[in-house]
């Protein structure tokens, strides 16, 4: 097989990448380990910026998030048993951010793939990239027991943080950064109308808590848990009453319980590998970096990576600008920092991060005080949260 | 002896209280347990907010200062070899702060004193607070081997850390809050003209720096150093040398050096007790909290303290308001936090650390990145160092 562009991995950026380059007439294949309705089955992020909301609609893929999105137009962050809205739209001049569901995302991606002919191959096993420093790298991989060769000019890594791509880099070409966070997040998901239209982050002295949504009739709550928590151990009810005494009183008041249909435990990390390029091999969302989900900046940064690499590919194809090929990974971890920056920011404002009420509690609710009643700082938030403007290549 | 309020220290805050009260006809007797010369001695900050400024102007203490004093309308970040000018006049709408030596800000207050007749008793040895919850407080202190009794209404504690009035509070009626960063200031005074006529903040793989001065003559360089480090084994040309390496290069070479005539190493500590009164004694500035240096807070905030009070003093004693006596702690603590905050949080980005390149060392360098690069982080910055407003009393 050959293809201009060899894609590694079937999630939102590879399938994202793949349709946009479609559009440009650039060749490109998907390998994906897992099967389609794996990849569906991935509960993830909901908060699309503007910037990622714009790409879909480059790539062809509007027409449901447009019709069942939600447009939301700011969000709360409450603590002291109240709540201040972050107007995101008054703030920013107009900007805003769609709530629409990483596993939407994903299958309209799917279904316009599909519907142009592009090709993908689920159930790709046992992949492998050669020769990434090489003019002329090559993927093989295994299908129905055949070893299949896939000669491509680039490879484009969006198989995740445990994903091949970044573990084929050699040891003393890559640096990684990593910060652990003491604590996970507890999650539901329930078909429960949301106790609020715009998402509310909590700080409490019980640890942080989430309100978010999928819609207008499915909630999606998380409360934080010490990371040896089971999710055995959480009932439905437990969950509920958790969640009630995080929150504001008035906020608590109109929350609608009901059954959980998703009940999962995750990890909060912060990670990023520099460079995220190899030779050929470009590194693209999760393969390169990872953000605590607080802030929501995880599949909006990799939407970002996503439209450098393809302003890159049009420039190599379209124009001949192979020389522009080194600057991928610089041009990307501008923003990437910052998207760091911002989760970590976040993190560390809403969590419970010791048992005593020490001084790090105090500043945490000092910056609350401070970002919440001054306009300078409630921008700073604003504009991070609809997303950094995207950065040029040149 | 007797007097309506006696007042614990002889620093700027007390005799700032003390001339602010005078001229409001509220009669006060000043204790200090060393001699003026010796408190004259203390090298300290020297950057005054604009609400410190006007309180010296209320206080009638303005001249030298209007006449010697530099005011700044900005300051400098310096970061990967460059630097960012934070405008503090053009992001705050006009505010600016000056520069003017606390030694100076102290010595004027001495002069006006001694001028209005206002009692201060230098070299009390000894001082001991009495009957802080009764509505007849008293003072004891030794002079000249007597004992001597101060009868007043109230006590103001403008001692400082070590002084005897925080301590006098019972441990149960007290809590505090602590942070000890691992490292120091070493900081020299030279009698040689400021490399830049506005501060310099700097972020270097080695450690902090700051350039600052008293004059135009006079200049004050601070470096970061080990906690174990000794002043004897930092030679000035050493300290020249490693201040030079830490500056962008167009500064360093601009740097004019010569010989030091004053060395030192101060810890950098942020520290608060709460609530900053127990019955009648009031704390105010160092007595209550600690900041670390960096973003000139400390004299700043003990200003916003010595303005609550004499606020309060007034309306006790022009309008029988004794009901808002037990507002003076949380009024103060508003401004105090956030005041914290802020000195915390400009530490934290521009200290080095750990000695590996971390995670934590890219978050300050996405941090320096981000709030220089956006209006509204930048404006954070400019607003909290030209100086949060004061919290009213009511």
């Amino acid at each position: 097989m050959k293809t201009q562009v060899a894609i590694i991995g079937a999630g939102p950026s590879g399938l994202l990448l793949g349709q946009l380059l479609q559009r440009q007439g650039i060749d490109n294949v998907i390998l994906e380990r897992k099967s389609g309705e794996y990849v569906l089955s991935r509960i993830r992020a909901g908060v699309l910026e503007q910037g990622m909301v714009d790409l879909l609609r480059e790539a062809g893929v509007e027409r449901r998030m447009d019709a069942e999105g939600l447009p939301h137009d700011g969000f709360a962050l409450a603590f002291d048993n109240r709540h201040v809205r972050v107007d995101l739209a008054e703030l920013t001049g107009g900007k805003r951010v769609m709530v629409y569901g990483q596993t939407e995302v994903t299958r309209d991606l799917m279904e316009a793939r599909e519907a142009s002919g592009g090709q993908t191959v689920y159930e790709a096993d046992n992949v492998q990239l050669h020769d990434l420093e090489s003019d002329a790298p090559w993927v093989t991989f295994e299908k129905n027991g055949e070893t299949v060769r896939l000669d491509c000019d680039y490879v484009a890594g969006c198989d995740g943080y445990h994903g091949v791509s970044r573990q084929t880099i050699p040891e003393d070409r890559i640096k990684t950064f990593e910060k652990v966070y003491p604590f996970g997040w507890l999650g539901i998901l329930s078909d429960t109308p949301p106790v609020s239209h715009e998402l509310i982050y909590a700080r409490h002295e019980r640890g942080f808590a989430l309100c978010s949504m999928r819609s207008e009739t499915r909630s999606r709550y998380y409360v934080q848990v010490p990371l040896d928590e089971k999710v055995e151990d959480w009932s439905d009810a437990r969950f509920w009453e958790e969640l009630k005494c995080r929150l504001p009183d008035e906020v608590a008041a109109k929350l609608v319980t009901g059954p959980s249909i998703e009940k999962s435990i995750a990890p909060l990390r912060s990670f990023v590998a520099e460079p995220m390029q190899y030779g050929r091999l470009f590194l693209v969302g999760d393969a390169a970096h990872i953000v605590p989900p607080t802030g929501a900046k995880g599949l909006n940064l990799a939407a970002s990576d996503v439209s450098t690499l393809y302003s890159l590919m049009c420039k190599v194809y379209h124009e001949g600008r192979s020389d522009l090929i080194e600057r991928y990974s610089e041009t990307c971890l501008r923003r990437v920092w910052k998207a760091e920056r911002f989760s970590w920011w976040m993190t560390s404002m809403l969590h419970k991060f010791s048992e005593e009420e020490d001084f790090g509690a105090r500043m945490q609710q000092a910056e609350l005080d401070y970002v919440t009643g001054s306009r300078a700082g409630l921008t700073t938030i604003a504009e991070n949260y609809v997303g950094l403007p995207y950065e040029a290549l040149e």
